[in-house]
């Protein structure tokens, strides 16, 4: 049985969304039970008018709601008895094997990383999020914006992350391909951080294929793509500012005539499937990996089946016991690091004695 | 009457590409003519075959050729030549008012910028490149790829060089909306570079609007929009990733089964405006900005139609007097800039003493 922790009160709509995404969460997945943090009362009253499953369901009462436009250092220390607060709470006291909000993304980290803290060796957590890609494959990308300027170790760091979570999801699979995000392929291309990134990367135990290209996001050739947070973010707002232009041109071209509307009912199943492999709800959930706990971020404005998709999200990393695995996978990918770095550099000491 | 200096030899097929283009090219445009440049008996028998019209072409016989995976540095030194320096030539020597290439992007620019040199106070050329946008909107972005580690003040350059181009093509349009590419639009976002960046920026006199994000690429809401060489060319590779994958999407979604393969066909007119939409080919043509001299880079595995369409955008530069208008308005913008950072200084001297 797993348990989740969701932040009830979190996002632009608050119970509104969580609850009715939690309920349609609870009819798909059985195996599961949620601690539902926020106003007792307003908390039952919505449960009550969603029908949920109360079996299924604790209440974790709180007093405070962290605003979304708050400053992360402000809800740190003003607003202990928070939803989000007490609901990262429920995983650092182990009542739940993850937890979730919409709420405010930079409170949600900073409160994360102070409560659960870095796995061993990890300085700083990352946004992580799986984006789909040619043949139903999916791609993990970090960092996607908890960090704007990153050293090369940092970078290293969340390519062992990334690709340890990979393993634990897919463990079936080959080793996780592990891609450098660059200009080009070539060895020598980049900004010396990733230059340096590069000469790190060789030197672990990581599949780690080289450089990749922005194009490489969707082929399908490489499991986890490493970036600052900087590059990240504005290349994972770039693919939603595409998908959607390129959505809303296929509306107008099918909406232009007479002819068109009505090609547009016969092509109906065509479009509406294409417009469901690319609806954001689908891939709603990013993960804050690196951190000794599981917490996934769903999009603050994402209604009830996007709320829904990330709880789906943590349920996933929480059933595949995705910590113990990453945890256990850092120490090792550290120490071959450390090692091979020692190596080397006693081989650069030979060479000049 | 427009000249256009063409690197006949470059690309991956070269000869087989470029004429054909060329060809395609006069036959839209009338007042226009080319060199082109390359080995004279080849590039004769490539145009009598294409039917050229002979009396708008003349031939520029060069000897030699940049291969497409040679070192700049290698091809500057020993391919003096090469069509593609031929070509650029004719512009130094004011014989064409722009050349056009689809050869060794690394080579065009270093050979560029040596022949041509910068503008005065730009310290360095940038790519850029028309993306297209909701409302059949353009927005003008850069730096590409030219130049991945970039100082603030270079960035600014590029701002500065970014508007004039647009408002030299756009010329009754409001002042360019710039922007700069940004994890968020708070002013306090983003790395130190970026940070630095903006406070340059706001001491400009150009159409600062702020920070944007990528989602911003495509809502017209910004006309010109900067970002170092690392972040553009990531962000540009990413939309053409996302724009396949779409693409491809939508074919796989025609194609599943009778049903929709004959939706397929009453959807024609329909699916072929969205396909001729994002038509890379349409948006073929980078500028080289902030050289004394009209270049423009044609992507190198495009066919002739593309080509023409890089001839297209060189013939627009050309025509808008771009060069010439760019310049005195660099010239005015940064001694703007000089005299409000004097000023800004010398306000915190006072605060001082």
């Amino acid at each position: 049985m797993i348990t989740l922790a969701v932040d009830a009160m979190g996002g632009d709509a608050g119970l509104k969304i969580t609850v009715p995404g939690a309920v349609a969460f609870l009819k798909q997945q059985s195996n599961v039970h949620l601690i539902m943090v926020g106003d007792e009362t307003l908390l039952k009253t919505a449960l009550t008018e969603a029908h949920a499953p109360m079996d299924r369901i604790t209440i974790q009462h709180s007093t405070q709601i962290v605003e979304m436009d708050e400053a992360p250092q402000l809800a740190l220390k003003n607003k202990k008895d928070s939803s989000l607060r007490v609901a990262i709470n429920q995983v650092k006291e182990g009542l739940a094997q993850a937890a979730v909000s919409a709420g405010n993304t930079g409170a949600l980290m900073a409160t994360a990383r102070f409560v659960l803290k870095t796995i061993p060796g990890i300085e700083r957590p990352a946004i992580a999020k799986f984006i789909p890609s040619a043949n139903n494959h999916m791609t993990l990308m970090l960092d996607l914006g908890a960090n704007v300027d990153c050293t090369p170790e940092q970078l290293a760091q969340f390519a062992i992350i990334g690709s340890e979570l990979y393993q634990a999801l897919y463990p079936d699979n080959a080793p996780p391909r592990v891609g450098l995000l660059n200009v080009g392929t070539e060895d020598i291309k980049g900004t010396e951080t990733v230059k340096q990134t590069f000469k790190l990367l060789k030197q672990t135990q990581l599949n780690f294929i080289g450089n990749v290209e922005g194009t490489n996001i969707f082929t399908g050739t490489v499991d986890v793509i490493v970036a600052d947070g900087f590059v990240g973010n504005i290349v994972l707002k770039t693919m939603e500012g595409v998908a959607k232009f390129m959505g809303g041109a296929i509306k107008d071209e099918f909406s232009a005539n007479l002819f068109t509307k009505a090609a547009a009912l016969v092509a109906m199943p065509a479009l509406k499937g294409f417009k469901g492999k690319f609806d954001p709800r689908r891939f709603n959930g990013a993960i804050f990996l690196g951190l000794r706990g599981v917490v996934v971020k769903s999009h603050g404005g994402t209604d009830a089946l996007g709320f829904a998709y990330a709880l789906e999200e943590a349920y996933h990393e929480a059933h595949a016991d995705s910590l113990a695995k990453i945890e256990q996978g850092v120490a090792t990918q550290l120490a071959v690091l450390a090692e091979n770095q020692i190596a080397n550099e006693s081989a650069i000491a030979d060479n000049i004695g």
